[in-house]
């Protein structure tokens, strides 16, 4: 590549990767500073700045602001997930949203659902489940614990029309949570709220919310096989 | 709460939570500005800033510049995903990794790989496949291509001891790429290797990577049901 042709960020970046790629600068080297790159490149310092910081940000490369930057030995690399309301997730697949109340009852929660809220065996919750429909196909069974105090309203809120999941976003704020991903082949019901097989493979993402220290809900939601959730590296 | 005892930013924290959870701030309201708050509680405007600015990060307030802030609406939650060496996750677990390669075989891509990775039928590809184990169990089977062009290097790799995931991390850059995650019933094969009985549900993670417009590698990951991935929100 001549000099003359490195005159953007992008072209900066390229040159750095085939450099890197190439084995000229292989893991673990420390690559020459801004000035020096951009006097080799023939272009602004500014622009080696955000060819630098962007390749920093993929991990690609380390930066430190005394010793320099070096190319990454081991980078770890991170993928950022959107955590979408199940609605507006159908709906940015261009399908048609459906939704069915499948139960509502006030009980106490199960074993797993106590250990998942750190929960004692008495407390006021709400188990509310639903299917998702895309397309009025089955597309999500929600399948969901509500610790009542936690949630003022749950017990008003028109579930019969608006899912826990869009409800609760709206109006119960949550602090922070854990998200779980796994598989598990579906039960009889699971099978004939999705429309499969028995013991077909379902995508299942499990979620706790909090608000400080106090849990709000556990939910369950199971996905036919051919769903994928997809992210961006 | 007195406004003696409100004198660190969780302080703050906790007591706006309590304003939005409570509905004295409805999600929508203009909340009032930091001088407002810090007079209010009785403390330092850099302390409110610092728990509006973590509120805000994590999606329950939306700060503008001239606008001010507001209990968001319809926050979008951002769930962010480590993605380790396979290796290391096993490390990081507290168990001894063990390696098996499998297969290693130099043929033209499947059309599903031929579909991922945007490649004729007669490019030159690699297909390595191994097994990770945790303490001498099946933890992961890795079925991978490389595209041998983009990957110099691999075909004198030693993948009968150190796996392709490994050998590419420190060797090939790449610069963006997609994951899905999904599940599927076990083959005859996956059940064989993973040690399950055929039919079980995994959890599946397929990877692609490039580097600019250079395709390098698809890798299909499969665990057992009783592995989950886990991210904090």
């Amino acid at each position: 590549m001549s000099q003359a042709q490195i005159n953007s960020y992008q072209a900066v970046q390229a040159e750095i990767m085939k450099r890197i790629q190439g084995r000229e600068w292989p893991p673990g080297t420390l690559i020459p500073g801004e000035m020096e790159l951009a006097e080799a490149f023939g272009c602004a310092r500014a622009t080696v700045n955000r060819a630098l910081r962007e390749l920093a940000e993929t991990g690609i490369l380390e930066r430190k602001r005394r010793a320099g930057t070096r190319v990454a030995l081991n980078p770890v690399r991170k993928a950022v997930l959107d955590i979408p309301i199940t609605r507006h997730e159908i709906e940015s697949r261009g399908a048609a949203y459906g939704y069915n109340l499948v139960e509502r009852t006030r009980a106490g929660p199960t074993p797993t659902v106590q250990a998942r809220l750190e929960l004692p065996a008495d407390a006021d919750m709400l188990h509310v489940s639903c299917m998702h429909l895309a397309d009025q196909r089955p597309f999500q069974f929600e399948d969901r614990w509500v610790h009542i105090p936690a949630a003022p309203g749950i017990l008003e809120a028109p579930l019969d029309r608006l899912s826990a999941n869009e409800w609760l976003v709206q109006e119960v704020p949550y602090s922070h949570g854990r998200i779980l991903f796994s598989a598990a082949n579906a039960t009889p019901r699971e099978a004939e709220l999705l429309e499969v097989a028995e013991g077909s493979a379902l995508f299942i993402v499990e979620r706790t919310t909090w608000l400080a220290c106090s849990p709000i809900t556990f939910v369950r939601m199971s996905y036919r096989a051919d769903y994928s959730m997809v992210t961006e590296l």
